[in-house]
């Protein structure tokens, strides 16, 4: 063969060099697919993990925020007997905060139910931020509506336990007590749900910050 | 040349191929260089202008803050006379609910104020994003502080002008129209800062997200 030897080595080495790299870029994808695989999978995981507790804690306030506008929507109390300064019947509807409180509950746990969906979605795919971003969004925006009405609701409910000398107004659970026990239940519930959208916010806030 | 002519341009392009890929890869990346140093730059000098609107929402926010707790710290109004039903004088002290609002506020504007050097580390460093969270955070926990405080003060700012004929409580705002302007004017301030503090937690999990 008249060919040159370093023209024939410099050949096999080119042949060489690309099968050596195929081979070993072969072999380092196969063992980068070994090494970062389970990194992203454990990474994935615990991401997968946290949507799951989100689509839990969204469940549990889906419940408390309903258990909230229910107990207020349900809270009425006939007396048996009226005197001049008091009706023979207590309801929600007496109170503009009590209003208040039941249509802001029942919007938060509207909306809730309509994002389980997305809690949903992002457990299937743990690297979607935009759905955790318009999820913290909103939950804000929830949990300002909730707390406020939480907040308007507590203020007249302890009012009408116990009343205030100041101004002269009078406590109104002496007559009423079953509809201020309903009340106050309600209310709790509504700081139950308060609490878990907090929950709700600093784990959609990790899970951003991991991203 | 008895070389076949493959085996030559086999060569030629195993030559070729090498050359062509350094030249290439220092030109890409001297390009790659070019074009990513003004790309993280650019993000980084985005994320510094979130941390300058974060600063100066900050600022707004501890005016507010400051101005609602004041407005409310100093709320007293005397009458120069008296009834048997309402007391000469006016003041917070005489609503739970007023306290609460005075003492929230007060520390949601201490927080606020402690809050202001984290901000401007994080306009220094924009890409530290522990402290992107940690003000996240707490911007949640002091919303849920400052919206329940209002809620409640609007409650009885309510009860104060418009009275309830059901539960028989009276408008006291006929006699003190001094001191329900003031509280109504603390409960307006105390709802910009609420509406401040949502943008701010806005901001933040952007400048999270876009990490």
């Amino acid at each position: 063969m008249a060919c040159p030897r370093h023209m024939l080595l410099l050949l096999s080495s080119a042949i060489d060099v690309p099968h050596h790299e195929a081979s070993g870029g072969g072999a380092s994808k196969g063992k980068g697919a070994i090494l970062t695989v389970p990194a992203r999978q454990e990474k994935g995981g615990m991401r997968r993990g946290m949507a799951i507790i989100d689509l839990v804690l969204r469940i549990g306030a889906v419940v408390a925020a309903l258990a909230a506008a229910a107990t207020m929507g349900t809270s009425d109390q006939n007396l048996p007997f009226f005197t001049q300064f008091f009706q023979f019947e207590a309801s929600y509807d007496d109170m503009p905060s009590f209003q208040f409180f039941l249509i802001a509950m029942s919007l938060v746990a509207g909306y809730l139910v309509l994002s389980v969906p997305f809690s949903i979605v992002s457990i299937v795919r743990p690297h979607a931020s935009g759905i955790r971003l318009l999820l913290l969004i909103l939950d804000v925006v929830a949990l300002t509506l909730a707390t406020s009405a939480a907040g308007a609701a507590t203020a007249i409910v302890y009012l009408a336990h116990n009343g205030n000398s100041s101004s002269n107004w009078l406590a109104i659970c002496n007559q009423f007590g079953d509809f201020c026990q309903t009340v106050s239940g309600a209310v709790v519930a509504s700081f139950v749900t308060v609490v878990t959208f907090m929950f709700l916010i600093l784990l959609s806030a990790v899970a951003l910050r991991k991203h």
